[in-house]
């Protein structure tokens, strides 16, 4: 069991990766709440609920199920969520436990930044895309002109990572945490990108997957303990995203998931950093990580007018401008405006590149 | 012209009260915002709105513009204040101005503090009621469960008071506006309270207004500054509240102004005190004072049960028992746990008190 702290701005929190503590979650839970509201999506309440409603045999618990997705994160799901929460009677000492991945991370920290002006919650996250948002306490839900429009900054009370819930996972939910990673080690550190692009995701251990979210936690805890609020450089976390964002609102989201989006968005920042830096970047080694482990790569048939308009409901949009995170190496991520005409050329010769490949 | 520093967790902020301040915002507001988007009402807008605009000749401003009223105070305005905002282009950097009463605030600053996960915003109030929601980070809408269930705590940039705007109120907003004037005058100030219940509402000067919102803002504003969150003195503000919430609810929101609304409950709260402290309480000054200035206190056709019932969606429910903000003399509040048994008795013993006055 590892235990990471995490300084924020109203408190102190811990984030506990370990095997099978989902029995135990007492240990890491201050014991005064007056009731505990569980909100889950459908997948995981069938392989973890039940097993989580078990520690609280002595509390008032119950819970919120909604459907599995990025569908669910919209302003219908959180009304519902809070009038749930209403009709079973939580207060302002009542806990929320967001059991799942990003989504019901997301989704579950906005109604709980919001219920009666906020209340404690937990993260307990069942997927690895899930250890980087669930870490930091940006919690939100979409809007339909965007991702992730609305919401707070609103830390957890305590991250409880039981990684045995992690081995069920299919293949596509593995590729999709593990660009996240790979987006955490081109910002902060280039041995962790090579120990990365030398494993095999079909044949990953317990162990490696263990010790690569472990980095990637530590990675991310450090830069929101610097800047909380994303006023500085928080937003190199968003290294990827620009685009990814842009490819999951143009294509439909669930078409691609959130990391293989993002996948594709890290290819496009190591070609405009290469192009703007005229520096080598490890394009070549990535894109080739990225087809040996089954990432779709193919996005030719894609509008650049189309992705930028998309780009332009980025939060990071100042005055109409696209912000992107770029690398100067690894290790050495910075922000550059990018008007509309030289990203359509980048846009052009990255499909281009992409094709070619 | 008068101000009124707060130390909020996050910055500090002035409260500035003055005459005609509203034609020269440039002097309260940073000048680096990329755009201003003002949140106002349909009766403000004809009145201010104009004004307000050409304090902007030089910056992209737009407006979202609701219905006057409660009503607005819900989950369809703040999503389409959202969906506005994105289509007028709106970034981080943008500064919401939320100019009117209590519902606009409240839902601007709501607004504010969840867009792209917060930007700056400023209160214009242009109500009396509004010299207490303006101050103090409360932001929220209503649920159909209750008020303000959805929200947060989120100061606000500035509150610039424009005295003038208040000279047109009808009567029935300048009794609502007193009504936490009394409130606050209850909670930590006998004089002033002796001063309220001395002035007349139908003959009150402008000079007298301005002094009693200043001392008014004072007691609010010191209050604030030591519990924010509201964990302790702060819920002492919420005297008066957990029946006049339940009346407004009870009675559909609009019957009573929510000032009128209050002025019952701190009768209720007055009677409460007497019960359970064995002391004498200014029931009878507060009561005749009510009267002579028109407020309504007949509401002896409501059902204990029914009120009770509403009461239970208060955020200061803990343990489904209602806690009340009591006096244990002028000045001396505190917070009192009540079982149900006990309010229907205090309940009955209110309306026929009500009744034979």
């Amino acid at each position: 069991m590892k235990e990471i702290q995490v300084q924020s701005s109203s408190h102190l929190y811990n984030i506990t990766i370990g095997e099978a503590i989902r029995f135990q979650l007492k240990d890491f839970i201050a014991s005064d709440y007056s009731s505990v509201y569980i909100v889950t999506d459908e997948s995981v309440a069938d392989l973890y609920l039940q097993e989580i409603l078990e520690n609280f045999s002595e509390t008032k618990v119950s819970h919120f199920i909604i459907p599995a997705g990025e569908k669910s994160k919209n302003i219908n799901s959180f009304y519902k969520l809070h009038t749930h929460a209403l009709k079973n009677g939580l207060d302002r000492n009542s806990l929320i436990i967001a059991l799942g991945g990003g989504v019901v991370g997301d989704l579950a920290g906005f109604g709980a930044a919001t219920y009666m002006r906020g209340i404690d919650y937990i993260q307990i996250p069942t997927t690895i895309l899930a250890h980087d948002s669930s870490v930091g306490g940006k919690v939100a839900i979409n809007h339909e002109l965007g991702k992730n429009l609305i919401g707070n900054f609103y830390p957890p009370k305590a991250v409880i990572y039981d990684v045995e819930t992690l081995q069920s996972l299919p293949k596509k939910e593995i590729r999709s945490g593990y660009a996240e990673l790979v987006k955490e080690s081109l910002i902060a550190d280039k041995a962790f990108f090579n120990t990365i692009i030398q494993t095999d995701l079909q044949t990953l251990t317990n162990k490696q997957l263990q010790e690569h979210i472990l980095v990637g936690i530590k990675i991310k805890a450090s830069i929101v303990e610097s800047d909380e609020k994303e006023s500085g450089i928080r937003k190199f976390l968003n290294l990827g995203h620009t685009l990814g964002h842009a490819l999951e609102a143009e294509l439909g989201y669930g078409f691609l998931t959130h990391g293989e989006a993002v996948a594709i968005g890290l290819l496009f920042s190591l070609h405009v950093s290469e192009e703007i830096y005229e520096t080598k970047m490890p394009y070549l080694p990535l894109i080739e990580w990225l087809k040996t482990n089954n990432y779709p790569t193919g996005m030719h048939q894609l509008e650049p007018d189309a992705l930028i308009s998309k780009m332009k409901t980025d939060k990071k949009v100042v005055n109409q401008t696209i912000q992107m995170v770029l690398l100067k190496g690894i290790g050495e991520p910075t922000m550059k405006e990018i008007n509309d005409h030289d990203l359509k050329i980048y846009l052009n010769s990255f499909v281009q590149r992409l094709v070619g490949e």
